[in-house]
């Protein structure tokens, strides 16, 4: 008990420690939902232009925004999540993490198109946004899963085997269900785009809720 | 006690601990603030311009930063003595927080629109200006008005229930009087647009004012 | 000793750790300097322009930056420094911290006015940047000299009163100086704008030094 | 051993704990990857445009922002590496930080550059916009080199000098080719600018496994 406490307080020299590579991410994470907001441009109506209709126009801003806040933010928790599970950090956990976290920091851009072309876009630009947020969102959902498959090869660097493995499985399925549920919003995007924006905030929804039925 | 120590050092799988929520959470608190500044662009006055007679121009957008990074900044105290009572950190605590951060991050984008809008705007535009504002101020202080009703529900989570209680029920008081307060302003924005911007600064300086009658 | 060690693992209820002051301060600064970036901006040249051309006449804006971040940096080492001084935070320092993180977070803005008139504006337009820049720079300063002000008023919340007294006023002294010596920089630059250039650059290099006579 | 540990909890006055240092790099990294998504706007295409070939048309931006991305990624991975070598930190020490952060929170301009002239620009243009980001990468080099330099320098504040000492002559050897395959990747831009852009992934690739080999 004694040597692994040691181990803790001198780690050896090259290793990078949890609660870095925690407070990394939680920066990009919290960077990237508040980046979101500059997605939303103030409105210049001009001299006797109606700045109310022109604030309530910008209501899929406003839309996309809170999903795409409330996405990262569930990912924020799974994210945290999955760290928690590891008791140290080695080398494919921090490039696994900084391919989730380069994905993270990638959705204010689809959230950006998406906004841009959710009321006013033709019916193929409404399909070409929607089927960006939704790669944006097989690619994040990917990367989630490399790293759930990453746990379950990782041993001696969990916290406890015994109790990650099984949650693992129940994620890595969990992942492979939110990917094809988006490849099929992608799908569905081309004939009623409508339908696929209920599907992301569905599968963000359940992502949410599946976490909670673990607890 | 011993077992409530080592409950500490090591949580139940699946637990978010409050020192991460508090991290991500001074993360956008921090971006939030820091991004108001994006919202005043350089002028460009012109080869024979006067830059003086320019920035001069620009002290809507002074002001309007220097309210809305000191109101972030009083939200940032209150939530962390929020978020200070708290032992643990559940579910529905992670999403209610989750809403706030999202109206804290929105904040820079009805700045923004005040800014544009305080002197060059007619009454009418100055009027939904205001009320942009201040419906995101009676979000923010519906949120906070959530959380502390989530602090009353909470037993087991809380560090100490007696000692947090009483502070809670002061605090949903004044958070309902602040809500009636901002959604007075938007009604007087109809009217006179500059009283209201008074009163969107005096409940500020009353959320500052109120915390230190209570230390 | 006992009970000063338990003050600290349970803080009274609704107090702030000077580590949460920390961590949103280390945000706000880190950002600032960040966002410099942002206001140098992709020059776009054309079909054939010369961009060698274009990026080297961006050399005013690399300079601004440069001394920007430097400066910035320079302000969050004596930052840290003087909240080291304190085992608690009282509300006089959280608003006075406020204050400065708001000037910190202002710094963008001057920085990109005096980018954008460094070379091509008018010797007026060049006064004005400077001047805003200056400005900018004694309200920093004074929010400076307020801080210290504080930690000489405090008591019982310092570590060390009688270590950190003589520190302060010296740091007082050394404020009252840099707020001169940016004032005068303001005038001069109405003659002169580069000279006071040099002086605004010789400032900030003076409290890099000034710390290190110290320690 | 007992003295060694009161230096830890009681720290000089004066002294910035490598904690701190870390929290602002952090930032610094952490903002400096999430700003690059700021490079890539939103395509306005018109009522009839095409979105989906405007979206395609983006592709330099995706891989300018994903070489950029891992290229931040590995150094951060590389300066934890570093700081964590040093017990304490000196003045020189948070002045070459500076300088180095300096450099990381400059990146997104290099990269905006290179997007915006991957493959639209002349062949000019393009040597122009490779130059730049090379350069820049040397002085991220040199950076990183005098930080090595330092560590060699440094006796009393290193965690361990004889661990750290062979360590730090590895990586200085490994900067100086980084700093020289970086300056002829800028050579070789001159005449085909594409080699020189996989020569630039190949040295990060090459940081990352150099890394790799290591521990």
């Amino acid at each position: 008990m004694t040597e692994s406490r040691q181990t803790e307080s001198a780690p050896p020299i090259g290793s990078v420690s949890t609660s870095r590579v925690e407070a990394f991410s939680d920066g990009v994470f919290a960077i990237a939902t508040t980046l979101l907001i500059l997605e939303i441009t103030v409105p210049r109506v001009g001299e006797e232009g109606d700045l109310f209709a022109a604030l309530f126009a910008l209501w899929p801003s406003y839309v996309s925004y809170l999903v795409s806040f409330l996405t990262i933010g569930v990912m924020w928790i799974n994210h945290h999540f999955l760290i928690g599970l590891f008791a140290r950090v080695d080398r494919p956990l921090l490039f696994l993490n900084l391919g989730l976290l380069a994905v993270v920091a990638f959705i204010p851009f689809p959230t950006g198109v998406l906004a841009e072309y959710l009321v006013d876009g033709t019916t193929a630009q409404l399909y070409a946004a929607t089927a960006l947020y939704g790669v944006t969102m097989v690619l994040l959902t990917t990367m989630f899963l490399l790293l759930w498959l990453h746990v379950r090869r990782s041993g001696s660097i969990l916290k406890s085997a015994e109790a990650a493995h099984p949650v693992a499985k129940r994620a890595i399925v969990f992942c492979v269900i939110a990917a094809a549920a988006y490849l099929a919003a992608i799908g569905i995007a081309a004939v009623v785009p409508v339908v696929s924006l209920v599907l992301f905030t569905a599968v963000a929804a359940l992502f949410a809720v599946g976490r909670l039925a673990r607890s």
